[in-house]
């Protein structure tokens, strides 16, 4: 199991070119359900996931995210209620746990979606408040990560540093 | 596939209590490296991992740790040069893709120990200047989560919310 598990961390890459091939509500929804197993702190559970499969919806949101080459056949925005996330935990609790929590659960939803031969690729770079109203999302949840799930057009290559240096015994050398 | 490998997702428990035994290098330096296949912002990977079996290290971190229940039979410190982040991808790389590359790693860290029955918690709460003493860690390099990881004395329920709500379609409603 490890080494059938193993392949597909790493065998994932970000795609950004897909097939114009929709993805099913149903995938989609598997997909965000095992967002939620991943942890969080305190185990707050403060994301929420919009799924976005409506092309006009698609395309607003592409308008104002750089980091998205074209209109994706879909996209789970992964979002976090950032009042209960303070309430939750602080200021540390908005600022570094829920950013984590996002990535964590984005992790879960990317991987799954490697071992359904779906391709996603994690934007960063789009505008928060412009997404926000696009989805409707309420002043205290915020996006933090848009997903583009598609089938790939194309795979890019995705070389790695050498291990040498990113991984040390003991202690920094 | 999709439901052997779903399975690793949702099974996977953040586990505080951990037996006596060793964990192996060779086993640590493998979860090291499948981390390495996350996706980084920018393909930046400004991470680093260090790996720590000594129990007198595993001690003094768990002294400046208040997350840590007990020193646990290994630990990977997920760093990041947040120097390289910034010449990367300025304020928005170190604060914000920085971040969510370190959780990324980690997810994928855990998830793979939990396919060989290891057993991982992520702690947040940590001292970083005291963890970065301990590790040797340059300046410029910071310690932002550190995964304990080790072979589970007892594996803590994980209720999760109803999925009603946590997952929308199209708009928040």
């Amino acid at each position: 199991m490890p080494s059938q598990f193993d392949q597909v961390l790493k065998e994932r890459r970000s795609v950004r070119k897909f097939k114009p091939d929709e993805v099913s509500s149903h995938d989609l929804r598997e997909l965000a359900a095992l967002g939620v197993w991943a942890p969080s702190a305190g185990n707050a559970q403060t994301w929420s996931f919009v799924i976005v499969r409506d092309s006009s919806k698609l395309e607003a949101i592409h308008a104002v995210s750089p980091g998205m080459l074209a209109p994706p056949p879909a996209v789970i925005a992964v979002c976090q209620d950032e009042k209960r996330a303070q309430e939750v935990g602080g200021r540390l609790g908005v600022e570094r746990c829920s950013v984590m929590d996002s990535a964590m659960a984005a992790q879960n939803i990317m991987l799954a979606a490697h071992a359904r031969d779906l391709a996603t690729c994690p934007v960063l770079s789009f505008h928060p408040p412009a997404v926000g109203q696009i989805l409707n999302l309420p002043e205290s949840v915020v996006p933090h990560l848009l997903i583009e799930v598609g089938y790939a057009e194309t795979t890019p290559a995705a070389p790695r540093r050498v291990l040498e240096g990113v991984i040390q015994f003991e202690r920094y050398e």
